[in-house]
């Protein structure tokens, strides 16, 4: 970041905090009539807000008993927020006012902009022409507005007057859709999160859900974000604000429509706006340490357990129930996410006993079975909470029952509170005195062990932060010669695409480009071995439909194969001119992966890596890695291919393969960021086997490329 | 089934009857003390049963104002049923008594049976004992009873007697654990499901999950049955209830615990046996049309849509929506599904804008995005509905809406009731009011969809029920000849799995077993390309680390590589005798699969398909099918693998491979109804290229073999 865009960033920041913790709020068409939205607005503003509130009305003197105000010219400060509430066709002129009265951003609510065709499309861009030009920011429009708790700002119609206030808690959720997003900050409050925050960005004429995340992140009293988005924009934010998550220890969760095609196409009529793979983005996400949610239910599901701000030590769950039966199918979902359930030593077991009414007929294994006849007895439970919570044999606990009594449930919340391990409950009585106390409390027991293995993923497995590394200039200027060596061709010949690959690292076969058949007898017998003479022009794409490529030579019989070679590819391609003849050793393989740098709409070049040979689209088995990224994370990400067994099963990687395969994947991210130009990079196949992985294929595709060339 | 088996299946069936609807009931430790077992269960036996009840206790005169007896020999009548809650030493004794007094069955709710260690074993025993001997029926031990609300029989403590009375509805539940099981009962009420059955079958002595889901899936009153096991006992009666189930169209849902490995020994140290693969389970599952639940949740969810008793005629979805974000979302779940979310016809849509008033700013396009403008007006959310309900273009309705008045919440209800067409709902307001109409209702978007898949599914993919082909008696007598001819041995040599195999019209290569070099050299020239030749012993195990193994060999030069062959064998394994050279065609592949049967504890053969070749570790992709099946199910599995790219992709199977590999799944079908002495058969690789699909080796193992002896 450049001086100036740092000035620039703090500046933003600055109006954004006018924007999102206003010290005084102008909403320009309030109303008196209470069910309309000005309405509304202003009576939800008065709910919660201490600072000056300024209804706008053009003849109205008060608006429920506040004195109004005929223009923003009247007001005796420049408001930090407007709020507009007023028919789209007068947006852009209210909006002009707004900033030249000094107010620093506008929430606008209106419907009827780009969501409803061309004319409302020219109304949005005057609005964001507006934004440009007198840098006032803007939320919506289209959107159901915000809350801001901590602040008292409840600029919003999602909620009516008449509801109970949220609570100020350390839940922000930022949503795109207002609508949707309403129903999510709806059914948040009912499980019991403390939704301090509540953004909807709308069509996103300027701030849009990265760019709030990116303010958020910041918030001290921020400690977990939910997003929902349809289209992420501004990417690079995005990634930003993973990274200040990372550091923060701020969990963001991830609800994302339009993954489907169809829903995408949905989508892009809803939102106008097209956008990159959703697999991408889930890869993204995975990279830089973002919980991705499958459903609202899962979001909210972790979001409760987040906001504890509780973090583990470990992957070992105790499993408490009063039903063995309970207990099998929380283990189950214990192992779905990478949690173990140990059964403890016997010394813990026989402590756990003693504390209950002999005689007991459960278990304390684990799961541990307490039987329901633990219901009665306040002390034992109080017992085995306290237990569990100093126990060096596991990590976190989980409760599951449905015999409750007062006392049972007390004395479960309080072992939550009296220990720092995570603690999350499943029960059907007193449900809202679990919920007031904080105790993150779910009603599916599937639903209880999954946030736990949220936790551990943050609490275990975050990632480090990677900077980008330094470029090699010199390497660069090289590459750059090659490039322009080709004079406008845009594809790069196997062994063009060799010598780049050989400049990052990338391993590949030996081999040498030879202008004739005596030449590459010579060049066999210098590879030694078996070994492949391919016929190199740039005319050439199927080289093997014509004769073009011949396998298993060995040196003393390849200068006769060559120049049978040649005389096919003149009968079979007579318009093809020989640029010369490749020997290639031939390189056994147990296994082919491919890898290779594609580019993403929205998050630029991505390095892919999966299973490869012929089966490539049948196994479809890939993972991808958004440059920057260090070894271990490459490392990661390749042996979690075929869920890990690619590194784990009989005859996977082995470590000196996976060094060579991470090592193509870190090349080809240095060369991702090294060189733009580069649009597509297919090493496909890497062929694997005794210890090495050789890329012994090489597609180079430069930007500019007509995209028919080279399938 | 022989006559006498009908008999007695017949009988079974009618004590069946009698003791789950029993025209009587006698309580075996009665109470009078409200909260103790005996106590609940009277008060809760008293609410809604119309025939007489049979309190027995040793000294009251009467239980809750019912007149008791001392002992059933006292009892005007033999009652039906009995239910049992005296301490476990009693109950074999009590059980007895009921036996000899006519009663049909009882259920013993007592705890301290095989669950507690050896004692309560060896009492469970008894109860098993008595149960064979005298032909008494028994629900439990450790069982927490059940509910017929049909016959208005409460013979159960999961609803204590102050709660509300369970709906006489069409869905069956049926638990192995009583705990848990009661608290799904509760959860499903809650949720709005019509639980007309509970059952509970606990330790299972006699009665298991099996055999009660056989007797309710006849019952006419019953719609659809939702199973929770941990351990599956009687395999052969579920799958006869599963074809049961698919004759009579009624859904069953299957929730498993102790799928993982870790919570399946939780499960066998909690219920004391050992149970078979969940896969395997799963795969059976999926063969005979069972749904399979991943949560609670998800069972309860797809119970309520099959209660309806609606089916769908497609898997066009229609998604009608007051936000267009909402209905991004749910076009992803419905893709994830299998369905569609098609767009509407022009003049549909000119037809459904024609009901909004204008101007209207949403799209009906599907997602059906309404905008919040439809709340206020219900005539056009009558239209609309009305218009979906017999538009040809779709085939189910989702609405999904969180702004709502009763009158627009009222034209969603009666749009349901309008069309036979299924229509699920979300909504938060009046949810009440929506479960009060029995029109399914969910609070996560995601959950108003995936009931819809699994409606579909039942609707359209419910697969035909396969009797058992005719055994070729011929054919089993050759093979049962080949298997003596081993003298004991119980591992085939390659050469003969191969002939085994052809015998099932299973394609293998081309092959000769000759004696000597020489002859091998003739089997080359007769078999013509290149050949493999492989040294045959039954004690050579990894005949490629001594060198007895050639491959790509071709006439000529074949007698003197078998000679050295058998040179390098005689060195490097001394002990080996040789039994013939196999003489074998190389096959070329672009793909390798591996077909064969395994055993299963639970269901016995189960035929294998998958990914194969030196990766069959690493990709770990494969299908399952207990035989018998039809070759239209064989080739849908094949054609399964990769979900479906195997088939679709590019270099996947091409229509004559799959031919070939579905006559090698129904050879193996076959091959295992006709030979249940073979434990294991593995075709690895099953090498496929141009239009063959070859087995190019064989393992097959005979009962009774060494684990140690073939790998």
């Amino acid at each position: 970041m450049s001086a100036s865009q740092t000035q620039n960033h703090a500046a933003d920041l600055s109006a954004m905090d006018r924007m999102l913790s206003p010290r005084s709020i102008a909403l320009i068409g309030a109303s008196n009539t209470a069910h309309r939205i000005g309405g509304l607005l202003f009576a939800n503003l008065k709910r919660a807000f201490k600072g000056p509130l300024y209804p706008i009305h053009p003849t109205e003197q008060e608006i429920m008993g506040v004195q109004a105000y005929a223009s923003l010219d009247d007001l005796p400060e420049a408001a930090d927020l407007a709020v507009v509430a007023v028919a789209a066709k007068m947006v852009p002129e209210m909006v002009e006012a707004a900033a030249a009265a000094g107010i620093a951003g506008a929430v606008v609510v209106t419907s009827g902009f780009a969501e409803v065709g061309e004319e409302g499309a020219a109304l949005q861009e005057q609005l964001a022409e507006i934004s440009r030009r007198t840098g006032i920011r803007l939320i919506g429009p289209n959107c159901i507005g915000y809350f801001n708790m901590h602040g008292g700002v409840m600029a919003n119609f999602a909620i009516t007057p008449d509801s109970p206030l949220p609570k100020a808690g350390g839940t922000a959720l930022v949503s795109q859709s207002g609508g949707f997003g309403s129903y999510i900050s709806l059914m948040a409050m009912r499980a019991g999160l403390g939704v301090g925050w509540f953004v909807s960005t709308g069509n996103e004429v300027d701030c849009n859900v990265s760019m709030v995340c990116r303010h958020l992140i910041e918030r001290p009293e921020v400690k977990v974000l939910l997003a929902c988005v349809e289209t992420l924009r501004d990417p690079d934010i995005f990634i930003e604000t993973a990274e200040r998550a990372i550091e923060l220890d701020k969990p963001i969760v991830l609800l994302k429509a339009g993954r489907s095609e169809e829903a995408a196409r949905a989508a892009m009529s809803h939102t106008g706006s097209i956008t990159g793979s959703a697999d991408v983005l889930y890869a993204v996400c995975e990279q830089y340490g973002v919980h991705i949610a499958e459903t609202m239910q899962e979001m909210l599901d972790l979001g409760l357990m987040f906001e504890t701000g509780k973090r583990t030590k470990g992957r070992r769950l105790a499993v408490l129930t009063t039903s063995g039966g309970a207990g099998v199918l929380l283990t189950d979902e214990a192992a779905e996410v990478g949690l173990t359930v140990p059964e403890l030593p016997a010394e813990e077991q026989a402590a756990l006993e003693a504390v209950m009414p002999p005689p007991f007929f459960g278990s304390m294994a684990n799961p541990l079975d307490t039987t329901a006849q633990i219901v009665a007895h306040q002390h034992a439970a109080v017992g085995i909470m306290e237990h569990l919570g100093k126990s060096p044999s596991i990590d976190m606990i989980t409760c599951v029952t449905w015999d409750h009594t007062l006392d049972f449930i007390q004395a479960l919340i309080d072992g939550d509170k009296g220990t720092d391990k995570p603690v999350s409950i499943l029960c059907t009585g007193l449900v809202e005195k679990v919920s007031e106390a904080g105790t993150p409390l779910y009603l599916d027991p599937s639903r209880a062990v999954r946030p736990l293995g949220a936790l551990a993923r943050q609490s275990l497995d975050r990632p480090k932060v990677v900077k980008a590394p330094v470029k090699d200039e010199a390497r660069i200027a090289r590459m750059r010669a090659l490039f322009e060596s080709l004079e406008g061709r845009k594809v790069l010949m196997e062994h063009e695409g060799k010598q780049l690959f050989a400049e990052y690292g990338i391993p590949v076969t030996r081999e040498k480009l030879v202008a004739t058949p005596a030449d590459a007898d010579a060049a066999a017998a210098e590879i030694g071995g078996k070994v492949a003479i391919k016929y190199m022009s740039p005319e050439l794409m199927h080289k093997s439909d014509v004769g073009g490529l011949r396998l298993g030579l060995e040196a003393g019989s390849v200068q006769a194969e060559a120049e049978a070679m040649l005389q096919d590819v003149a009968r079979g391609a007579p318009h093809v001119a020989l640029s010369g003849i490749l020997v290639q050793e031939m390189v056994p393989a147990r296994m082919e992966l491919t890898c290779g740098i594609k580019r993403d709409l929205s998050f630029g070049p991505i390095i892919v890596v999966g299973m490869g040979g012929v089966l490539v689209e049948v196994l479809a088995e890939v993972a991808m890695l958004r440059p920057p990224f260090d070894a271990d994370m490459a490392r990661k990400v390749v042996a979690s291919l075929c869920d890990g067994r690619i590194a784990s099963a009989r005859r996977g990687l082995e470590p000196a393969e996976i060094d060579a395969v991470v090592a193509t994947v870190m090349g080809l991210g240095q060369m991702a960021l090294e060189l733009p130009e580069i649009s597509e990079v297919d090493v496909n196949p890497v062929r694997i086997a005794n210890g090495r992985a050789v890329a012994a294929d090489a597609l180079v595709i430069l930007e500019g490329a007509e995209d028919a060339g080279h399938h």
